[in-house]
């Protein structure tokens, strides 16, 4: 099985880090590939982000397909281009929004989301709206770091620790999902302290949710629904440039 | 008040059109320009076309405050690129979704909207959704028509009627959302089609009800939230070409 | 455009400043023309007030349509006698309630009510829910403030300021609705004074919300739907007295 | 116990014919007394008619209150009043519509409302919408026959016997309201004929739910909440004629 | 009419004490009787609980059923066994959760369950989500005592009241429901002690209002609905031991 | 990576058919053990039967736990005791329910349950409503064949194929989800089957949905919340008979 991920962000920064923190989560018969954008944005942080990064993301769905993958992981909370990719390829794919709240909906009733900024909550409020689950949502929080700042991972484990704490005694939350993919290799150690501390608090980590799901989906032979994201009819579209594969889709 | 059409495809063919549907519906103190896309698609019908129109939509609302207007209205019912655009600029911006079913609330308990095809049903489900007013649709609908051939005016009259009276007399409908900001000139002699049969249905038009809400938040001084679309932060950004005001944003 | 304000108050104490209110929100077409209640109650605080108020604000709506008026603003917000008014007659009919909330449903995801007395809160929260927009409520304050007490523009202005920073802060809100229509000439300066300390936060005065959705409703030639509204049938009714328009009705 | 009915209508026509209804739901313990509008309409079927039998209906439950009665039933499916008037008085208050409904749904996830016209579909999903309970209503039907046309019980049966058959077969209604508190006498012969059908399906009658309700509140000694239906406050109200016991309220 | 209270509790120590609770509701036509387990737990705080409750409960309601008793009365919050126990009999079955809450309902819009420990909550959350009336729920609160440590009287309900003023100030509760019927002869003093804290809020007794409700459901001749609990097919079932009423069913 | 399956029928005649179903959907690194019930029903298929199945799956779960399982799939659609078991173990337990309708959440928008009887049909209504999802339900379908009769394959092929049809075209389903766990090796041939008819829609096999879950709750280590599924304190417990493990729990 050969899955896709696509790191949106247009630096090579992570994608070694990315690596090591996705094949903790696969199985063994997964064959996992990284690639970030050519074009687009350093982080996605507002719908301004999502729609520079939405282009490259669908072509590179696309050639993902042809290249045989199985499955494409679209690496960042937000779903960027979720929804067109899948009406472009017929393989799986997923960003890491839905993973996540999915799998925590099967541990918890209510659960709480910690984002990184203020400025991601409406996004993530729309996201929990259209999967129609925003009434599990015990909040949405934040430790208020940006993206690209969230490499000092002990201050961001000593937040996130703090921000579940509330969510649980304030919110009501019986699990939490950390809500950005770029919160690399945290979520079971923030569940250790949690539960030294005397909450047995479930912390989801939206990558490994994403490639758990789609592992799940090419196990069972699933692939897109045509009613829900129906392949685009023919039509004059002058977006993209010379040498895209989507010149002539 | 000066209120920029943003027509997110890339022919010249609808500007006059659309302009004369558009002065239909204003105050004498609104001055209006209509301007189509250079990059993206001939309609938008799913949301790989969204991704594609989006940048130059964006660019174009950017340009359209710079100019001195007052509101922007992204001319199609999908509501492409709005919260990105509302992003990037503090003066109000539509689409045709928004403005039309919150007119259709005042209006009514229950409401249908009548779209193009089949394909995007879903798309008009999600922004329900993220409305946060599923409840209130009765159905959707639509008349199986691509937006490219809406210009059979007469076969697409006959087939709104025939919908509008399946959502009364079947869904329950106390009235009717036309959801393609491409039906032009319709609502009207729809209505009054309708009466004739009985039913007493008002039949919104989304570009009516767009430049309507504009020019109300306009007079009201309403600009954009910041808590729900806040001014994206500095970053790398290597989408845009040379020549795009965006390049330095 | 003709708009009839009925202001459903029976003293002419407020006459003067509710038309200069309302024509700072309207365009030049309209004219605008208010009307206090011969019958009724000082001012509407409570379900009893409403049923109080509701026969005479029915009457002055049938009359102002039979004096040919466009469209009728019931000044208040808690929508009295609203439904009954639309059943009356064909012209738009609205309240203070519904074009505020749908407007900060435009601007906002999740926005607050900031209204007069705790009294008043479940009858706000009646309206929402008819609505179907209680979801999109993030909460519903008050000033504490009687109707008659709100005077004193100051301390009303610095009561609202803390409850819109407070709205903000601690129930998520990216709006503001004012929640009484009798909370004249604030929303601009709230606003400003929001900004100042940093809160990007659109303030909706019913008021102006309510002219400019009947502008909005005029001119897309709307009237009322025949099943959300139906004319009432015949039937024996003795209520009104000698002199009443609707004796024959 | 005591217990006042309150018959919103202006003739005495019903009056025996209701008692004997009301009669048959009562425990031994209960002292019933009917009583008819003296200003008002002779049968409530819009907002309208709400509206102008709404201040004769807080009179006489006033008045009960004062005449020793321990709860009042205004015995209407529409619930008119019933919030104004729960504000008057501390005994309990109930309608038609939330007994029915909430006996409703102790035996049955979804149910079906058959009411008496079209027009009042709306005023139910209203109420259903302030109740809470909307996600209950399988379907709202109607017989399609005016309250004051209802005396001939053995059309009205067949109709409702009809009705009730769509709503489990179509709607997937597992329980039935009869949503008219003039459907007299009909619902255990309704039930009996659905039950020879096959249909083991419970219909209820508003009458005997409002009763039973009454018994309930009053033995376990609950008033009215102060929080839902705070007192009205002092004010100028120059409705009441000579007479009214409200005059001096 | 003869009520049967199934207590699910392996002792006998609260027999008396309950069936003294239980005659403060009922009508002087009801004659009650208070039956424990054989086999079960010595209270419900947890699923597992109340599996282990379930298989006797269901044994008692059949074996009332045949003794001729009208109705049964689960007395636990958590309906425990109430929709296998209603598949079995025809007699209307209710546990102390549906009547208590739709109580409020009528009382209330948004009301406070306050129950016994942290653990039952996502129990209580669960059903309000069955019964449909989640967002009637202001808050779920507890007073972190455990169900057999309920005897002292005076510490319960210095909890109580406290939670009680922290539901109404903080959640926006307008009536509260006592959310465990082991909290005996509470209400009625909590409620009062509220009113000279200026609360005026009532308070539901979970086992006066589902005594109440069975003796509307019996003087309505209401019995189960065989669409929403229909009858078990024959099958191979070797669970019950010798001696089983349920061994032949 | 151990995966106990806990098929709760007193019979071994399905163990084969089960074990076959299981291993097409996990993968290399899953032991899948197959174990029926002592006690219990031959089916599941009403609230009755899912009492008398849940002490011995729950003794079945946390037996499994002690030998070294690393989770458990209790195979019914209709999730018996899966909370019950939950607070018993720490290792991830599921039924049929949840995964397949989460599943069917990341594929589209709105989806049909196609399950067994009608009976059922209230059970899966209850899960969906407890689940926080049943406005992603697009319907609830039956094939009418009880579960021990689903062994005639093609006819219920047949019948699969014809409510697929249905729920696509008259309900908008845009995935199905095969409601019964004994529906064996169906959801692919289902899903070409509608394929040859133009319905591109992915049809959910609850098993493999289950299992594939149960690897991704694994593998990313995620365990049992304490919040939501607290472990039961210590009380008396007189259920079980001598030998079971549960005695000194």
């Amino acid at each position: 099985m050969k899955i896709k991920v696509i790191l949106p962000v247009i630096s090579t920064q992570f994608n070694s880090e990315v690596e090591k923190e996705v094949q903790q989560f696969v199985s063994s018969e997964a064959v996992v590939e990284i690639e970030h954008l050519d074009k687009g944005t350093a982080s996605i942080e507002s719908a301004f982000d999502e729609a520079l990064c939405a282009p490259d993301i669908i072509e590179k769905a696309v050639q993902a397909e042809k290249d045989g993958f199985d499955a494409v992981f679209i690496d960042c909370f937000g779903d960027p281009a979720v929804e067109a990719a899948r009406e472009m390829v017929a393989i799986p794919v997923v960003g890491g929004f839905q993973p996540a709240v999915l799998t925590a909906s099967v541990l918890a009733n209510k659960f709480t989301v910690i984002s990184v900024l203020p400025s991601v909550v409406p996004m993530i409020r729309g996201l929990a709206r259209k999967q129609g689950i925003e009434g599990n949502l015990a909040s949405i929080r934040y430790v208020n770091i940006a993206v690209l700042d969230l490499s000092d991972a002990s201050a961001l484990k000593a937040n996130l620790l703090s921000q579940l704490e509330a969510a649980v005694t304030q919110d009501g939350a019986e699990a939490v999902v950390l809500g950005c993919t770029g919160m690399l290799g945290l979520a079971h150690s923030v569940e250790e302290a949690a539960a030294e501390k005397g909450f047995q608090i479930p912390v989801i980590d939206p990558t490994g949710a994403a490639v758990g799901f789609l592992e799940l989906l090419v196990r069972n032979g699933l692939k897109k629904s045509g009613a829900a994201n129906p392949t685009p009819s023919e039509k004059p579209r002058n977006f993209y440039p010379e040498g895209s594969i989507l010149k002539k889709t």
